[in-house]
C-alpha cells in the first residue's frame, strides 16, 4: 500500500489512520495482546538491515502532525546500537532531544544486564544516562512484584544475571541453577523431597517452595531449569515473564531463540499461562512508565525498530509511535503490512537522527 | 454426563455416539489435529491414579458392540506399566489376546529407547515381543523419512539415544550435542563459519548444513540445542517432530515437561511450524501402522490411557478406542468431558485385563 515512501502525503494518511486505530482499539488492547500472544509461534521474524539507512534511503520529511513530544521512550538495540556497533548519529540525536528539554527514557525487553549495566552500555555508546532513566523488562518485573505482590520473598529465576540483580534490589531472594545442572526423571520425581535433592540444590539451599517463578531470556535455558520452574509453578508460585519476543537476530543474520520460546515451553509444560507478561508490548509496562515518570499519554512518543514489540507497545498503551529502520523491520515488511494492522507505525524514519532532525523547531 | 458408569446401557450410548462422531469427523481430522496443536499449550494435564483400578471400581461389563478385534494397538506407559512398576494383569492380558489369535502391536510416543530397547523393557514386564511388534514415534519418524525423503543423509537430533538409533538404522548420519554444550551469542553468530565453531563441533565433524532436524523428548534439551536446530532449520532442513505431548507425569505426581514444550519452542524460535509431527495422535502414524502391518481399519482397536494422545489417535485414524484407567486419565476428567468432544473413547475399562476379560469369547 504505502510501501516505503517518506513523502509527506503518505505519512499524513498513515499518521491519521494510525491515530484513529489506536483510539478505536485502545479499549480492546487486552484482547489484541492475547491474540498476539496466541500467534506468537507464528510471529513474523525480523531480519534487519542496519546498513540500509546508511545507504541513503530517501530522507524522511516531517508529517504536519509530527509534534515535538515532551518525552521520548527509546528502544535500545536496533535504535541506539546494533549488537556491538553504535547506530551512527543516535548519541547526538539523544543529546539534541535533551537540549530541547525532551525527556529520554530507555526501554528494553533485554534482561541480560540490569539498569546499572545498561547505563554502562549506553555510556560506551556515547550516551550519558542514570539507571533511573532506564527501564528493562526485568526492572519492570521487579517493580510490578514490589507494588502488586509485596508478600513475595523468594523467586526461582530463569534468566540472565540482570534479572536476578533487579529482583534482589527489591528484596527478593533469588535461586537460579547454572548451566551444568542436569535433569533426570529420578531427580524430578524427588524434587519435593529435600533429602533426595542434588548436592547443588542443597548447597544453594533451594527451598521446597518459591513464591515466584520469573522467566526471561536465558542463554543457559535447559530441561533442568524448565523442570524446576514447572515444579515450583505447580506448587503454586506466581508465574511472571519478562516478554514474549520470539527471536533475536544474530550478527550473521540468523535468528536466535528469544524469550518467547522459553516462556511458551514453560506454559506448555505447566498447562498454565503466565500470570503476567511485563515487557513490551504489554500495556502493563506503559502504565508503569507513565505513572513512575509522571508523563501524560499525549506527551509521550515511542521510538523503536520492531513492529511486534515497539510499535505494538505504543499502540497498546495509546501513545504515538515512530518506527526507525536501523534494526529489525525491513522496507519489505512495511510494504506488506495490512492497512488495518494495528502494528502500523504513526511515523517511519530511516533512523533516530532523521526523526529528531524532522521534529519541528521548538518555539524558543 | 456419563460419569464413570460401566453399565451396559451407558456404554452403548457412548459407543454408538462415539462411532457416529468418528464417522462424521474422520473427514475433518486434519483440522481437528491442527486445532489440538494450537491448543497444546492448554492441554489438560493428566495426573493418574494407577492404584484406583486396583481399589475395585465397578467392573466393566461388555458393551454389545464390543467385538474381538483382529489387532490391538497397545500404548505402553499407563497401560502395561507405570514408570518402573508393571500394571497388574497386563502381561497375562497380552498373552490371552495372543492365545485368541489377536495380533498385538506396541505403540509409544517415547523415544527414550529404540524398538530394541522397548523389547527389553517389555520382557522385564513379563511380555515377550520382537522389535518388529513395536512402533515408537522415533521408529515411525525414521520410516517416514526413508519412505518420503529418501535423499536425506544427515540429521541434527534433539532427542534421546533411541531416536538416534532408529535414524541410524535407516542409514542417516546423526549429529547430537551433549548436555555440556553451552551457547553464547558469539558462537551463534559464527555457526555458519566452520573455522569459528567450537572444538566439540569440529570433533564431531558437525556439517554446515543438515538435511533434517528431528526433535523428540530430550532430558538434556538446552538453549544450545535449540539454537543449533534453529540454525539448521533456517538453512533449509526438513523439520520433523516425534510428538507434541505437553507433559509426562513423574512418580511423585508432578508433571514433567514433555516433547510439546520443546517442539513449540523450536517452532517459535524459527517462526516455522514443524513440517510433520509423526507420533500419536497424528493420522500419519496410524496410516503407517495399518499399511506396514497389513491391518484393515475395521479390524484394529487402540487401547490407551490418554485422551489427548491415545484416544484422539484412534479417532484421527478412524479405528476403535478403549480407554483404560491405569494411567493418566481420571474418572473426574471423563465425567467432565463434553459430550461432543472428539476424544470420547468408544469404551472405558478399569484396566487392560478388564478389557480383555470382557471381550466376547471366540467361536472355537
Amino acid at each position: 500500500m504505502f510501501g516505503f515512501q517518506y513523502a509527506i502525503g503518505a505519512l499524513d494518511v498513515r499518521a491519521t489512520g494510525g491515530g484513529t486505530c489506536v483510539q478505536k482499539r485502545a479499549a480492546h488492547y487486552p484482547s489484541v495482546f492475547v491474540a498476539v500472544r496466541r500467534r506468537r509461534h507464528r510471529v513474523t521474524c525480523c531480519v534487519g538491515a542496519p546498513e540500509r539507512a546508511a545507504e541513503g534511503v530517501v530522507a524522511a520529511a516531517a508529517s504536519p502532525e509530527l509534534k515535538a513530544p515532551r518525552c521520548v521512550l527509546l528502544d535500545q538495540d536496533g535504535v541506539l546500537w546494533h549488537g556491538e556497533s553504535s547506530v551512527e548519529g543516535s548519541a547526538d540525536a539523544v543529546k539534541e532531544l535533551r537540549a530541547r528539554g525532551i525527556r529520554t527514557i530507555f526501554v528494553t525487553n533485554n534482561v541480560r544486564f540490569s539498569r546499572r549495566g545498561y547505563a554502562q552500555k549506553l555510556k560506551r555508546n556515547g550516551i550519558d544516562a542514570r539507571p533511573d532513566d532506564i527501564v528493562t523488562s526485568g526492572s519492570a518485573l521487579a517493580s510490578y512484584v514490589k507494588s502488586k505482590h509485596s508478600d513475595i520473598k523468594t523467586a526461582y529465576v530463569i534468566g540472565e544475571p540482570g534479572l536476578v540483580e533487579e529482583l534482589e534490589s527489591v528484596g527478593i531472594r533469588c535461586f537460579r541453577h547454572d548451566a551444568s545442572t542436569e535433569m533426570d526423571e529420578a531427580l524430578f520425581a524427588n524434587l519435593s523431597d529435600m533429602s533426595k535433592r542434588t548436592d547443588e540444590d542443597k548447597q544453594m539451599q533451594l527451598p521446597e517452595r518459591c513464591d515466584l517463578v520469573a522467566i526471561g531470556w536465558d542463554l543457559q535455558f535447559s530441561m533442568a531449569k524448565m523442570s524446576y520452574a514447572s515444579f515450583f509453578v505447580q506448587k503454586g508460585a506466581l508465574f511472571l515473564a519478562t516478554n514474549l519476543d520470539a527471536q533475536d537476530k544474530s550478527a550473521s543474520g540468523y535468528l536466535m531463540p528469544g524469550t518467547g520460546p522459553m516462556v511458551g515451553a514453560l506454559e506448555c509444560a505447566t498447562g498454565r499461562a503466565a500470570d503476567a507478561v511485563i515487557g513490551k508490548p504489554s500495556a502493563l509496562l506503559i502504565e508503569t512508565i507513565l505513572t513512575e515518570f509522571g508523563v501524560e499519554r499525549a506527551d509521550a512518543m515511542m521510538v523503536g525498530d520492531r513492529l511486534d514489540t515497539d510499535i505494538l507497545f505504543a499502540k497498546n498503551g495509546g501513545i504515538g509511535s515512530v518506527l526507525v529502520l536501523t534494526g529489525c523491520t525491513t522496507e519489505q515488511e512495511l510494504a506488506e503490512l495490512d492497512p488495518s494492522d494495528i502494528r502500523r507505525p504513526d511515523h517511519v524514519f530511516p533512523s533516530l537522527a532523521h526523526y529528531v532532525a524532522a521534529l519541528p523547531s521548538p518555539a524558543r
